[in-house]
Formats: structure tokens, sequence, C-alpha cells
């Protein structure tokens, strides 16, 4: 039976990944490399280094694809990513019959963890549903950015008996704002909120050399986070960024 | 200055640990062991051969002291929570005076993600409040249970584009079902809601050689779930769980 291992490989820090994901990427023969364009180039450069610094079994093989973009034009954000996700699904299939023999193990390398706002189980489902070729799956967790957001602000993710909610700039919504995680915002969906007594702590290229943070109240910070989010995308080409808003304690 | 490290140790698993959190454990002059009684004598077990296993550098001292425990008789929850974190403050206020020279590290372990329902963080800012002994703090994530449960399940813990909430079973309500990570859940609040149609997956000691893991319908699964969880609880004297519930999408 063929193998599929999904690494949480953390969100960029090299030494944010854990043994258990270090000897996944000894036990796998085939390491799958999804290239996002050059923008990203970036990612795909930092996840060979994390490959070489770690790997040390010899004659592993890399495969570098690309991985199909999201396009924006779609009719609705929905049919969108249906249809991103259907293009992902054939490529997985292609890529998991003829790059993987029988009883070989391949590993996807996921940025943080596979389980938080990442796609690849999902395609893989979908490529089983299919029909397709069929494999056993293994998960490995990883560290999440929105782990490394609060460790860098030094703050709890949740307050004293509260729930956290965690969810994307387009569903940001005002009944959330006590206390909430915003991930994959490119539209700085907080801006909506700035007359609102919040607070934000926001974090861009966690773990990474050009990791930014910026904490405060929102009305006093959001407008600098907004210019320093669109500058540094600028200059990178890419950036990847989550913050937490919270509504301040009664006391 | 004095440091304090708090690390991350994931959930158990003694390779769910990262890099960074090994590397950690090797500053650290003085572990901080807190034992949380008798029934939890695995628990510092486990922590103590963690410690062996990763840490190097010779000559660093463990200093193991009793965590109080939160009493259940107080008037309210918050009352309990309050008087509970008092102690502890106290405690940690001494041990930093007492135990750490000047310009010394030391560590305390905890397990998770120190951003995840642990309230080592707050325990520190009270210490701080009340005008202890000055020091620096450094949080190094880790792995948490709800990122292994997810693993463990192979499934992702937010659906596409939908938030997640993450609660307490004091706090689960009706509003929550659509997709819930519920921690903390000693009274199965899951059981409320057993004439819903929904889907639990649940998971124990996970990460560890005793792992439990349930996942199905909840009507059909629950009772078993309860009955597994109280049969372990009384062998091993504690026990430690997390589940997600979530609606089934309408197709």
């Amino acid at each position: 039976m063929k193998t599929l291992l999904l690494i949480g490989m953390g969100p960029g820090h090299p030494e944010q990944i854990t043994v258990q994901a270090i000897n996944a990427l000894n036990r796998a023969s085939v390491l799958f490399l999804l290239d996002k364009g050059e923008a990203k180039d970036d990612l795909l450069n930092l996840r060979k280094a994390i490959c070489e610094r770690y790997i040390q079994q010899p004659g592993y093989r890399q495969v570098q694809v690309s991985d199909p973009v999201r396009e924006d034009s779609a009719a609705s954000y929905e049919a969108g990513v249906e249809h991103w996700h259907k293009q992902r699904a054939a490529l997985f299939a292609r890529l998991i019959d003829e790059e993987l023999g029988m009883d070989e193990c391949g590993a996807f390398l996921v940025w943080g963890d596979p389980g938080l706002y990442d796609s690849t189980l999902r395609i893989l489902e979908r490529v089983r549903a299919l029909g397709g070729p069929t494999f056993a799956v293994e998960v490995i967790p990883g560290i999440s950015s929105i782990q490394v957001l609060a460790a860098q602000h030094r703050i709890p993710l949740n307050r004293i008996g509260e729930p956290l909610r965690i969810t994307t700039g387009r569903r940001l919504e005002k009944a959330d704002l006590d206390n909430v995680v915003v991930m994959l915002d490119a539209r700085c969906a907080f801006g909506q909120f700035a007359d609102q007594d919040l607070e934000i702590y926001w974090g861009a290229y966690l773990g990474t050399e050009d990791e930014l943070l910026v904490a405060g109240k929102l009305h006093e910070v959001g407008e600098r986070i907004r210019r320093l989010r669109e500058a540094a995308r600028r200059r990178k080409g890419w950036i990847m960024d989550c913050y937490l808003l919270r509504r301040p304690l009664k006391s």
C-alpha cells in the first residue's frame, strides 16, 4: 500500500518543527513540493532548506510541481474554491499514481498545521472519492502561525473560561469580537471595526527573519498595520499574517 | 535579569516536541516541575522522561513543587479560579525569587501549548502586577492536544470558509454546534445534545500509549465515549480528553 504523510512543518522557523515531523521526513522516499509561483519562491526555498537540514536518509527524491492558483474571478467564492480543489485533486491523483511506487512512502510538506486552514487533507479525501489510487494517510501535526502569534506577543489565545473563535477575514463579524483570531485576511477586515474599543495583536511572516509584530488599541495601530502590511507585501511579493482581536475585559 | 522560558512540550508524545523547545530546555539551568498530586504522577514522570531524553547540557537543577489544587467548593467557578490563581502567583513569585539566581534562566514546562487553555502566562502577569521579582519571559509554542485530535482522526479542524470555535464543557452552547472543539469537559457536556444530528470526534491521552479515539454519530457513540472515559479515569486516576462536535454539511 502507498502511504502519504502530511507533515506539519510549523510556520517557517526552522526550529519550530517537531521531532516527529523530522522522523516522518526521514521515512519518506518522495517529497512533494508544491510550487506556488515565483512570488512564493521564498517559501519553496525555506522548505528545501528545512529538508536539507533535517533529512539524513540519503536518496530521497524531491518532486516539485506547480500548484494550481485559485482564480478570484469565479462567480462566487465557493465556486472558485470548488474549481480550484478539483484541479488540485487531479494533480494529487496523478502524483500519487505516477510518482509513488507500490509500498513507497511519500510526504506532503504543509506550512503550519495540516488541521488548520489547510486543504491538503480535503484534497486527498476527494482523490479517494474519485476512485483514484488507493493509499493510507498519516497526519503529523505542526505548530500553527496563530500559536507563534500568541507566543511572540506573550499572551494566551483564550481568556479565563472564555471561548476562542478562529475565522477568516471574509467571515469576520461583529458578534465575534470578544476574542477572535483572524486568518487569511487580505483585505484588513479589522478596518470596519475601528470605531469599537478593541485590542489587536498582529503578526506577519511569523517565526521567520522577516517577522513583523504590532499590538495595541485597534484605533491607534490599525492604520499602521495596514501600511506595514502593504509595504511588506510589495517588497516580498507575498505576505502571510494573522491577528487576534479582543474586547477589553470589563473591570 | 532573570529569564523565564515557558516551554510548550506537546500533549505527551515524546516526539511531539519541537527543536526550538529542546533547545530551550537546554538553555535553562533550573526546570520547575509542578506536581499535581499522586493521581498525576504519570504526567510528572513523562515530563522527567522528556527532560532526560533531550537535555544534554549537564548540571541543570530540577525544582519540584506541589501545585495548589483548585477547590470545587468555592462559591462560584470564577471565585474558585481567582483564589487558585492567587495561590499559584504566590508560589511562582517565591520560586522566581528563591530558586533563580540573577541572570539565571528558568523553565516552566507546559503540556500542550502555553497559549491555549493554560494559565502559566496569566499567573506570571499576576506576579508582575504584584510588584514581585522582575524577570523577562519567552514563550515557546507547543503542539496542542486538539491538533493531535485532528491528526489522529485525519480531519481538518475547520471546514471550508467556516469558523472554528474552541470552548470548554462548561460553556458549550447549542449555538456553537456547527463546528466546535471542546476542552476541559469533565461532565460530558455533549450528552445534552444527543438528540441533535451531530458527529463527534473524541480523543483522550492523545499522543501517549494510552490514547483512546472514538468517532461517529453522537447518538450512536456518545454513551460508549462516556463509559470508556469513566473506566479510563478510574483506572489511571486522571484523564485529559477533548473532542470536536460538528453538524453534518447540508448537501
